[in-house]
């Protein structure tokens, strides 16, 4: 199959997941819907950004579908695993921001990047609890683990590990969150097929729902204090430090000049900075721990 | 007078600087007080972090001194305006977030920095409102054109100027605020005396309470409406953006492990980031024109 070709049906299969997911969240929510936003990039291509807001359980949820084409700045075609400036990159990224705060926040993300004649997909997902539950954990990475070893027996030892290294905040001494799998450049600088890793990123895409969504289910109506609360938008404040701070994908679409409102979208929808706040009880300090030390899951 | 005599004498006006900013606020807002946080650099030096929080007019107020001396990162020190890694760096800085829409967000910035055998001064002072008011802006841009034509006719156009460029948001088009003055590596790239560099850079933090105050005071009490406060909340959030991805004190303090919280105490207590907003009402277009086009105020 062509590169071309690979990546229109990757797209495909993008937006039908992004339907997918946002009927699965709407399903769950009840009370708001998401709103479709399509916008075209003056370079060429463009997305579909989809966004609840205000809903019962999802304080704001955001799914986004993107087919960019183009020519990349040189400098920053030399930075990537490809050759030459001609690009196109797809990709599906979400976040979600749940209204309790026993309910974690996710993230993932699922793309595959054409630049002149090198193709390769990346992506993955993590979870980033304000309040632990080890079941949450375990479960999140169980769904991961068994997506990874259906396509490679040492996949999640090194996407967990890898997710690790990059969800991590250094000025925090901290990871963002209880981590998940990370993979990029899997075509290029990772060993096996394009269609190998292709059929990989799409197994991906269909666990994530199955990863997440049972955690919500179970966590949504549980009882939560308002030091839960404040803990939680404290908490949120890392989640903007690392994205603005550390993100490739949001630093380097701000600086490229990207659409700003679909890339700052992942950004929680109330968040407070207090200063140098401790954690308010014995389970927040167990969070820490956990942030300050991955653990092994599964 | 040689570098090291005048450095510590300008922290010591820095320190007494502090002092009296510090109470002339906590006399403005009269129900909370700064809470001091002293702090010792592993690599050299200190700090004296002063918080208020939670008070009726300042939501979160810092007024921060440091003293930091060692060796700078090779590849660091190439880039700085001195020779050599040996440094001292002192410098009063603060951000004032205030409760009320009505009245404006403030930073200032006073420093001098010693690396090798140059020194050189840099600082500045920019106002950030939620609510226009051309009278504000005039009084602001008005006391610093007067502090800098006592002492240089050509200074306030040009540090106006330098201001408009520094603080601009390019994925936002917009700039932070309606400016001030901002200026850096005076006695090293810019001419004239360091003494008379010093003299200057001591009458700004001066100036900074008479630029400042007389607007707390006429726009505290002001009504406001829910729409003003998230309007107030939102803009906050281009705060963050500005600091977390642009300001150069910011990213490069956190990527050379200088004191987290000292350093992200600049952000605002609380933060909205809704997706795409649109400005509620006259009032908020005709400030986003402002920051859209920088205007002259006097």
């Amino acid at each position: 199959m062509d590169l071309d070709s690979r990546q229109t049906s990757f797209v495909t299969y993008l937006g039908a997941l992004q339907e997918r997911i946002t009927q699965g969240l709407e399903l769950v929510d009840r009370s708001a819907r998401f709103r479709n936003d399509d916008w075209k990039r003056p370079g060429g291509g463009g997305g579909s950004t989809r966004v609840l807001e205000g809903g019962a359980v999802f304080e704001k949820a955001a799914v986004n579908v993107s087919d960019v084409h183009g020519d990349l700045d040189p400098a920053f075609a030399a930075q990537l695993a490809g050759d030459g400036r001609a690009f196109r990159a797809t990709g599906l990224s979400l976040v979600l921001h749940p209204r309790s705060p026993a309910v974690p926040t996710v993230h993932a993300n699922f793309r595959m990047i054409v630049q002149g004649s090198s193709a390769w997909f990346g992506g993955g997902s993590d979870l980033t609890p304000y309040l632990l539950f080890d079941d949450d954990c375990r479960h999140f990475h169980g769904v991961w683990k068994a997506a990874c070893d259906a396509h490679d027996p040492t996949h999640y030892a090194r996407f967990k590990a890898w997710c690790d290294r990059y969800f991590h905040l250094p000025h925090r001494e901290e990871h963002r969150g209880i981590g998940g799998i990370f993979f990029d450049t899997l075509g290029a600088n990772e060993p096996g097929s394009l269609a190998a890793h292709d059929a990989f990123v799409r197994a991906c895409g269909d666990a994530f729902l199955p990863a997440y969504l049972p955690i919500v289910e179970r966590r949504k109506d549980l009882p939560t204090t308002d030091e839960d609360r404040a803990w939680q938008l404290l908490r949120r404040g890392r989640y903007v430090e690392f994205n603005l701070v550390y993100d490739r994908g949001t630093t380097f679409g701000l600086k490229t000049r990207g659409r700003t409102e679909s890339i700052l979208v992942s950004l929680p929808p109330v968040v407070t900075f207090p200063y140098a706040p401790e954690p308010p009880n014995d389970r927040a300090r167990a969070l820490l721990e956990v942030l300050r030390s991955p653990r092994d899951w599964v």
